[in-house]
């Protein structure tokens, strides 16, 4: 069967008008589908409005007590439900999900680690250990849409904040087993660019290697491009970048 | 099939050790079992942390736009998934649900009312419309275990603040058509207390017009009783109103 997982970043979700329009084209794919969201920017500003500063180390979110009720609250909670109350809206069966409903993703939590010298501690961050594709089958096949949030599952510390990307190349390699699986990372550019600004339409290692190397590629899309390698690698059939209005477009990546 | 429809209120679940030895009390019950659950206490934190009031009018909550999303944090994130993760750690196969979820609770948003004279808008307040019996009963065959945040789905207005009493016994009644339907009202005393301060062990139409009329029985007793009344007027085979370290004994309602 094929199965779409789309994984929609937070700057997409945190305009309305934006995430109604991606939703619309979410609900227009065809056949099985997986929506996993991020929401990094609502949850710094909730964090901030119940006066709990944010620490980003490296891109990742540091999550300490207060911070780990914050993603809580604003991923399983506000936005996930929010994702799924607009999907029935528009006639799709959603269901949201976090990492420890139906064990879905089970992680563990991420002991710390050297940066630059320095031990940093991530706090309740989860790696990812396994994903319930059983579950998730079982819920395609009932005709269902996941709606997965960015929290993973510690069975020794609960609930963990995952990095979305994570997340959806997880559910998609998992999904894989059983199903022709293409992963979409959705975000607000209509592709990876190259130095002229337009959309590279596919990259595969040898380019990528390339434009790491000269530095077109940088930043917070290493870790995307990376992921869908790795997605690639664990038997997904193809991955694309792209922005709302493309869910078809932007870049492909290919092993 | 035997089916235990628990609902755990908002003092139950605020102290970590009352939760904890209440969700081994609800993990070690037998057959098919749904947990609702309330969060008010919860949500009037958050609320006040985040500098937006709370407006109760005859115990029930006022919910405007920003306490919508308080209530979809609060009770569809931060205490829902909680208790998932809490009983997955117990061995329990929980899965967290709104009303929007597989349009589970399906609600229409209250019309201002007349209260002493005024006309009161409680905002974004669902009276249940119907529940998913359907996809309940799936989940239930499939093994898992449902734990509902009282919050339902208008499709006109998107998520809906609902009471949790209410709820659950909707959620009760609906289940009685394929189901042997026990709902217990899990709260922070051991039953419906007499004037001797003793538990009254089974309360039935007659007496309770007494124990109401006597002022025995008052404020949020009232609701309780009368949800109480209602699900076993649907179907329901027993209800009771207990404590945490009963949930086989308490109060038990008779029709």
């Amino acid at each position: 069967m094929i199965c779409n997982v789309v994984k929609a970043g937070g700057a997409v979700l945190e305009d309305k008008g934006l995430r109604n329009r991606f939703l619309e084209g979410f609900a227009a794919l065809g056949g099985r589908k997986v929506l996993v969201h991020g929401g990094g920017r609502s949850a710094t500003t909730v964090a901030a409005a119940l006066g709990i500063p944010t620490t980003m180390i490296e891109g990742r979110r540091v999550t300490d007590e207060g911070m780990r009720e914050v993603v809580t609250m604003v991923y399983g909670g506000l936005v996930n439900k929010e994702i799924v109350a607009a999907l029935q809206v528009l006639g799709i069966d959603a269901l949201g999900l976090t990492g420890a409903d139906l064990s879905l993703v089970v992680s563990r939590k991420r002991p710390p680690v050297e940066i630059e010298g320095k031990t940093v501690d991530f706090g309740y961050v989860g790696d990812v250990v396994s994903v319930n594709a059983e579950a998730l089958g079982k819920l395609l096949e009932w005709g269902k849409v996941p709606v997965v949030a960015p929290l993973s599952f510690d069975p020794d510390w609960g609930l963990m904040n995952t990095n979305a990307d994570t997340m959806a190349s997880e559910v998609a390699a998992a999904l894989a087993a059983d199903n022709e699986v293409s992963l979409t990372f959705c975000f607000e550019k209509e592709g990876v660019l190259g130095v002229d600004g337009r959309v590279i339409p596919e990259i595969d290692p040898a380019l990528y290697g390339k434009l790491k190397s000269d530095g077109t590629v940088s930043g917070g899309m290493i870790p995307k491009i990376e992921n869908a390698f790795a997605a690639l690698s664990r038997g997904v059939k193809a991955v694309r970048i792209t922005d709302i209005g493309h869910l078809d477009g932007g870049t492909l990546i290919y092993g």
